[in-house]
């Protein structure tokens, strides 16, 4: 679908966007809770209902009944490669080129890592000795690349710098420009090819964190000429909670780059128990340890339950929600208003991620936690970021126009009504 | 129990120890599967019954209801630490010392690299530059090193040597002793505290990797003042296939010792999202990613299966049935038969681990992998590890005497019977 070319008012105008929805019956594929508007999508994905029994049965009969015999007959073995198989086609890369495995955090030390080797190994003039990124990055990504540093003895430098300023860092110094394509916070998304091109002229390397766009945003990996990729699989691949994530890496890169997480699943051949490590041809080098069959079994569940809506189709419609929730929650709660909320994802579409987040402004700055603490009272649930972002996840596969109409009412209501001040919404949880 | 003081001979002898056996109803906490006799628990452990329900209820309720509400409801946060505090009492640690996560290979890596950051920083004279280890130790424990070492640019050396030797391996030179306490192919085990005592004398650091210890053999690393351990968590310990793993340090470490995989579930402040990484205080810095949340409650539930059982009790079983199963296969497949299984694994209890591995000799060479298969199409699950060990693994929370017994006899009928040299039985699976 399209984003609807007028503004959309009221809530008669979303149910007909809904009925118009030719993804409208993707929502009966999801166990959503009753009374619930679930905007956090991003940040943990809603539950397929094919997984209970899916990971039912591998509990009861591939690991209850058939044991140890399950790594051949039930195919676990296999399953880093086949769910990677399955995640391929939403981020433009070919079969046999992603596996599933370990955390994100995991996956990044691994590409970073065999990026820097690859450069290193090349001794391109002049010395290269740069990581750049954003600094607005995802904490987890700047301390992987911190971690790394400061294993390789300050032999490289994390140059951390504004969102606008990246194409203008990369230069003759940069060996690796490492970012997440759309920004955790801002929701804003990075022009893939043209920064990997920047990148390659300059004579540097690129990673991408796909984990706010698999499965939401259209990913070209390989039209962009990306160098390596890691994303998550409990977002907006609906893996469940601490799912396990993926790694591309483009094939000419395979066999000449190594990785340190040198675990038996990336040996060339693991059950000949050689003491010597060889790395597997092609990506199954990146394997490392022992695959998690449950949250495997579950992530596999997550991919299938978004694979065949078809990616240009999910972000259509993600476009067409974000857009008409930027329009309602300007109209109620924008700059005009006394308490205002200010737009901090792009409003320019093709720049926008899947989410929208706002940093509330006038009398409202210092409350974003208590907001979002009363938003989910209601049960509209969106997250806050520190220091100060509300954040609203549209994950399209599941969400509803009136959906989006009933929580920008929600907001502006509680905005409205000053109910965020209540003491019950001011204490902090451990996470939030 | 004690061993029993006479050989066991009859089926009889061994319901009647079945029926002395305090530890007998643990086995009714498991789902086992009918007419198998499942000795590869060592391998993947099998299922208590109280996980299904668990995960079940994760999925349905924990994700399906309260969605990302559940890292604070439910305690998804704190899993890695609570998890880890269960299992501390089987290996002597004290609460607060252990965190679960990721895998062995993945932990293997974080200890590595803090031990070696130890040993380097502290400018021990003279030059120390190597990793003693053991030929036979499990080859992923090999391939991390070697990862590491590749990493940090031939400033570390793997020296492998034969068990035997380690002792005298370990001198000035040594930065870390890393060893597998219970030897995965022979079951042999080291004596913690002698090798730890003579690494500490050398000025080296030990770590100890206690994937066929946990759960099975009792485990005092603060008696044995131990410096790192990491373990399994679907082994002895029944989490499941690719279950998480676990990590300890001892406390004396804990401030100094800082590990690459620096993710934000180790930062001191996880949310809030700071650009810069600052460890967490203790053993929480050893985390990394988001946790597998599916995979912990497994985890958690195995470890309950066993930890009410008491390491001591539990160990005394295992002895007996792996002293009863030697007997009992000497007996009908030893030395004295024309077809000959050599034991492999020590014949004195006390070096011994919780399983018992052969080595086919005569006309039997060659034919380890068929004989076992012969005997899985039995219901005799045992394994095969090249080249040429029939392993059994008896894991003393649900084997039975009589189950020994009838391996025992199964096995010495597959030899007799030449069952093994059947076609079917010589194809080679993947996975062994």
């Amino acid at each position: 679908m399209n984003s609807p070319t007028v503004p959309v008012k009221t809530r008669d105008d979303c149910i007909a966007l809904d009925r118009a929805d030719r993804l409208a019956i993707w929502r009966e594929r999801f166990s959503l809770p009753r009374g619930v508007i679930y905007l956090d999508g991003n940040s943990l994905g809603a539950q397929p209902l094919a997984t209970a029994a899916r990971v039912a049965d591998v509990i009861a009969r591939e690991w209850g009944q058939d044991l140890i015999g399950s790594w051949n007959t039930a195919g676990w073995i296999a399953a880093p490669q086949r769910v990677g198989d399955a995640i391929a086609p939403m981020i433009g890369a070919a079969p046999g080129e992603v596996v599933v495995c370990d955390s994100t955090s995991i996956n990044l030390f691994k590409v970073l890592n065999a990026a820097w080797n690859i450069v290193t190994s090349e001794a391109r003039a002049p010395l290269r000795d740069r990581i750049v990124s954003e600094s607005d990055n995802f904490p987890t990504d700047l301390y992987i690349a911190q971690g790394l540093g400061a294993l390789l003895g300050g032999r490289v430098r994390l140059d951390l710098v504004d969102s606008a300023s990246i194409a203008s860092a990369i230069d003759s110094r940069t060996a690796i420009v490492m970012l997440t394509h759309v920004n955790y916070r801002s929701g804003a998304m990075h022009d893939m090819a043209t920064i990997t091109r920047i990148a390659h002229d300059a004579g540097a390397l690129v990673v991408w964190d796909l984990a706010h766009s698999a499965g939401a945003v259209p990913v070209d990996l390989h039209a962009a000429n990306a160098d390596f990729a890691i994303g998550c699989g409990y977002k907006y691949l609906n893996g469940g909670p601490g799912a396990p994530a993926f790694v591309w890496v483009h094939p000419r890169h395979h066999d000449r780059c190594l990785q340190p997480l040198s675990g038996w699943m990336g040996h060339a051949e693991p059950f000949a128990f050689s003491p010597v490590y060889a790395p597997a041809p092609g990506i199954a080098r990146f394997l490392c340890g022992t695959p998690p069959i449950l949250s495997l079994a579950a992530l596999e569940c997550g991919v299938a339950s978004i694979a065949d809506a078809g990616i240009a189709a999910l972000r259509a419609k993600s476009l067409a929600l974000t857009t008409c929730f930027i329009d309602m929650v300007d109209a109620r709660c924008g700059e005009a208003g006394l308490d205002a909320l200010e737009l901090v994802s792009p409003r320019e579409p093709a720049h926008r991620g899947s989410q929208v987040s706002f940093r509330p402004k006038g009398k409202l700055v210092g409350e974003t936690y208590a907001i979002v603490q009363a938003l989910i009272a209601r049960g509209v649930i969106g997250d806050f970021r520190a220091p100060d972002i509300l954040r609203f996840g549209f994950a399209p596969a599941y969400l509803r126009f009136v959906d989006a109409f009933d929580a920008a009412e929600a907001l502006a209501d509680v905005l409205a009504t000053r109910e965020y001040a209540d003491a019950r919404f001011q204490v902090k949880a451990v996470v939030t």
